[in-house]
């Protein structure tokens, strides 16, 4: 077994309860009496991958020692809503629908998809009205909201190689960070918990989501298709600059700045990704960025200091070391 | 001015001083500190239309004398709502973007449409969170699930001639009237109505919101362009069998609905809703469908009887009259 596929192993066992309980309320949630929808949400269930978000809201439950009855079902919860971003991450343009055929077939129309995401996203919301206090309601709504604000900057960003990197990080947070942030305020505070300990997870689950997302945007340039499972060097197809990118971006001659933009921007060019790596030395700037989400998720892990010693804790510590040593 | 302008000034007229509250808070919903969020926003302010889902809300309240400092904000809510159907409405597949490209290329693309409506579902469903009951959370998120197996529904019927009117009403029901209930139960009920009167107002929101999705569907095989504001034959171009056709449909001969399908199916034929005039006699089916919106509104306005009489229910009264009146 790998030293990541190890992680993983030990993070599940910590919480396995609470997440047989999770499962089998996803499960529940994943039917529909239309038989049009139950088809849909049969497929869906097959994206449910890692589900470390959800696993985080138990964890997190756990190492601030206030897990309820009602943690798996704001774990299910969260992952639904990740689950609703992840089927509207495959609504693609014309263009793209056809630059990605082969993938797309496999799915349904783009109207579906929209539809399927906004009823996992209701049903998500329905369910959280369900429970004993207003908390998840109120800030996975807000973090909702969030996410399509930071999807959106990111889209308007697209070739803009002079941003900076805390606009680069705003992005990453609000897109991704913000529902790990939410996931470890959530764990921490429901019900009952204190503000303090959950404005302290909060920081911890941002911290990590932010060195997720940083090695995510790493691995797409480095990772290889058959270990990911998906394609990679989307990013550069898209015109995301991303942190490796905006590093070598910044330190570069003229000339290599405007073989970078062409590589881009170029139109009919192929496998942009391996153009880039063959044109300009990104060693550098995957080095930068590997260090920046080091640092960030050691922070987070260093600040949980403060939780007395427990299994939970430690496995909150795998999880940031599994974001770091995860090749896929 | 036309009668139905007269109407809608009346309804409008009645609750002038929640609508302008409703306005207010809707404006303050629409903004957002990223400039390409609140670019977006600016552009969606402009689809707000009637909105007789938010003035229903007050209406209602008023009607059964339940009216409080919150109605207008659940009316901002509901519209929010509707909203976010709007804009998820538009996105469209490959195809249809090469069909319709005159209407798309005045938005943005598919990506940041799903985005904004994301956002207004998740702004919608968190300022709902900031109520003082959590009964509008509750029924918005179970309406907005409902909506979307309704349209994901409708999408699988499409070329489906066979399907029983009830059927094709459950969908209606599902994808629109189902906002209508919503909107007037939560005005009945909000907060601490009795679930009598709200049972009530829902059944009456139903039939009404019924009564108009099939007049919307007749319109789209009998309006102009130029006073609807929008394309009509698009139903037939899509593929959903409306209750019109259906009927018809169910009464013609072999030979009539092989050249019915034929017209929906056939590849390439321009024009399909003018192509089905000149072929079949529609007539039949208009006035049958015409009929049942009478029957659905009359019933939804008869069943208010028990509700003292006011200018409130008189301009319920008034919106169910111009839905039958309206010819756009």
């Amino acid at each position: 077994m790998s030293r990541s596929k190890a992680l993983l192993a030990e993070i599940v066992g910590s919480v396995a309860g609470g997440l047989g309980s999770m499962q089998e309320i996803l499960e529940a949630e994943l039917q529909d009496p239309s038989a049009a929808v139950a088809d849909m949400l049969d497929h869906v269930a097959r994206f449910r991958g890692k589900q470390l978000r959800g696993a985080l809201v138990l964890l997190v439950g756990e190492a601030t020692g206030k897990t309820s009855e009602e943690h798996p079902k704001v774990a299910a919860i969260v992952e639904m809503i990740h689950l609703a971003t992840l089927v509207h991450d495959d609504i693609l343009d014309g263009a793209e629908v056809r630059r990605r055929v082969a993938c797309v077939n496999q799915r349904w129309n783009n109207q579906v998809a929209v539809l399927l995401g906004d009823y996992l996203y209701s049903r998500a919301f329905a369910l959280s009205t369900e429970l004993s206090s207003g908390l998840c309601s109120s800030l996975l709504s807000r973090t909702t909201k969030q996410i399509c604000v930071g999807e959106i900057d990111q889209s308007t960003l697209r070739y803009d190689f002079e941003m900076t990197q805390e606009r680069y990080e705003g992005v990453c947070g609000a897109k991704t960070a913000s529902l790990f942030a939410a996931a470890c305020e959530l764990g921490a505070r429901y019900p009952g918990g204190s503000e303090e300990t959950g404005e302290l997870m909060r920081s911890v689950g941002w911290n990590m989501g932010l060195g997720f997302q940083i090695i995510d945007d790493y691995l797409d340039l480095t990772g290889s298709e058959e270990i990911a499972g998906k394609t990679v060097g989307v990013d550069v197809e898209d015109g995301k600059v991303t942190l490796p990118v905006l590093h070598v971006y910044s330190e570069a001659s003229d000339a290599v700045r405007e073989r970078i933009r062409e590589i881009y921007t170029q139109p009919e060019l192929e496998n942009r990704a391996d153009e880039l790596r063959q044109a300009v030395d990104l060693e550098a700037g995957l080095k930068y960025a590997r260090k920046r989400a080091n640092e960030l998720i050691e922070n987070a892990l260093s600040s949980m200091a403060v939780l007395p010693e427990s299994q939970a804790r430690s496995s909150i510590e795998s999880i940031g070391e599994f974001f770091l040593e995860r090749n896929w």
